[in-house]
């Protein structure tokens, strides 16, 4: 039996949202398709925000549905807001995440919002939440995400008091987990352990995730820190895709092919087929011709020595 | 006091070896000289191999003499054999490399010995080093570079119990240290961590070294793998520049610069001014247009959060 670790493909929420192109939605439902095959099971699928401000998220409601039409998928999706939240729910997500800086600065410039009023509005989303279910709806999952933990662009250290002090008030606004994210690729691997676990210390089991960037190449590196941990939920995106519209060029998530590559090599069960997901890859980057992909087992190719335990 | 890390950096001979071009002597000492600036003390300068079948090397003598004439530098020097690690040795090498390799498939195409053959050519090496130091020579420390010990492209996977043996004949024949290299980066965490350990148990420490590539993206997780355990030497090559020839497009060795970030972040001391550093892989960059290069650091940009201790 070896040890279970579950990959949330998040490519088609955070990746595809700082493109300049609109992704149709044909091509993201061949894209989960091509995930699904290679055993992908959660994804990030959409974001639902109003489509003025992200048109790249306007065919959030198809691209669930799509999603739920694969056997076995579980769907988060983001909201920023309860409005948000409201149609995630409808949508039918498995799992809502809501986005709260730790970084006041990027709260009040991203949400615009400070992080007590994003904190209110959870309590708000959760509380709409359990009216859903009891008048029947299902029973959503309500995640806070916490971005910036590990620091932020604009206010550069954000004081880990903070962030513990942020995941403990979000529990309090009634959030069943809460998932660290190092938004802006700033973390290192010994900040990482140290942040993780005293949240650990407050969260318990309600931490789980948890969401790496590769901008400053220690993406992996911060997974092995935390695996070490305990923690075995990990958000990635196909090809590396993602990042920060403020560093152009920048590589962006954790490549969900590396990611996996590191996990299954290690001897964990990721559930996934190498050699499919490669080939979804390929499809990604014939979806979105002349974006620049980031992940390296793709074009190295799997070591000889690798050994599919899928085809095994 | 911070826990010191050193860092050898490698791109002057296994970056540069497989390049097409012939890099002239005069870049080799700027680029030599614009890392030392950054601090970086420790380089594997050049390869003692015949100037036929590698051009690139042509000038080792001349490099090496380049390298010691910056204060503080150790030299490092590869040698494939007795006739190599003697011009190693009269050249003023502090460091020897040779390289055996733990795969007897890669050993015989790559160095035309047998894993025992190289074994004993390495005996040699260290009864001509002591020969020297009793003729009054100075005391070039020999390492015996363990390439492939994590997988091998010829014959995939290489046993573990066959890289302890070498290891162990490697000690018995004379060498100082052992180093395991990652030569075309099939290794992962748990498989490094596993090894390690079990080379460190005949070893002791006289185990001091990693070499890991990124062709696969774990190079930075490979190298927290060891430094748990208490590996505190590592290779790197400015701008990830190396790979195999037979791999073209996929990346080579960690990058210096990224190795560096990760272990500064973490509050290891490497001695390396990060910004200093950038600006030496401007100058590769420069040195070597067209070649990709592979960190990420340097693109991406130091975080707003980093403070760096050399300038503090």
């Amino acid at each position: 039996m070896r040890d279970p670790v579950t990959i949330v493909e998040v490519g088609l929420r955070d990746g595809l949202q700082i493109l300049d192109r609109v992704v149709p939605t044909a091509d993201k439902l061949a894209w989960l398709a091509a995930e699904h095959r290679a055993g992908v099971r959660r994804f990030e699928a959409a974001s639902f925000v109003p489509p003025k401000l992200l048109p790249q998220m306007a065919d959030a409601a198809a691209v669930v549905a799509g999603a739920r039409a694969l056997p076995g998928t579980v769907v988060h999706t983001l909201a920023p807001n309860l409005k948000g939240a409201a149609a995630a729910l409808a949508a039918g997500s498995d799992v809502i995440v809501l986005p709260l800086s730790a970084s006041e600065a990027h709260s009040r410039a991203n949400i615009r919002k400070s992080r007590e009023e994003s904190v209110e509005e959870l309590a708000r989303v959760c509380r709409a939440r359990d009216e859903s279910v009891r008048g029947g709806g299902h029973a959503a999952r309500i995640d806070a995400g916490i971005s910036t933990a590990f620091g932020c662009t604009i206010q550069g250290e954000v004081p880990e008091d903070e962030v513990v002090r942020l995941c403990e008030a979000c529990l309090e606004a009634g959030a069943d987990r809460v998932a660290l994210a190092d938004t802006v690729g700033y973390a290192d691997p010994a900040q990482v352990r140290r942040l993780y676990t005293r949240v650990k210390a407050v969260a318990g089991d309600r931490l789980q995730g948890a969401h790496f960037h590769d901008t400053r190449g220690l993406g992996l590196a911060n997974v092995l820190a935390v695996l070490d941990l305990g923690i075995r939920e990990f958000d990635s995106s196909l090809g590396g895709l993602g990042g920060c519209p403020h560093a152009p060029g920048a590589s962006g998530n954790v490549a969900t092919e590396d990611l996996a590559f590191m996990l299954e090599s290690m001897g964990f069960d990721t559930g996934i087929d190498l050699e499919a997901l490669i080939e979804a890859q390929r499809l990604l980057a014939a979806i979105l011709p002349g974006q620049p992909l980031h992940g390296k087992i793709a074009a190295a190719g799997l070591p000889k020595s690798f050994r599919s335990p899928v085809h095994a």
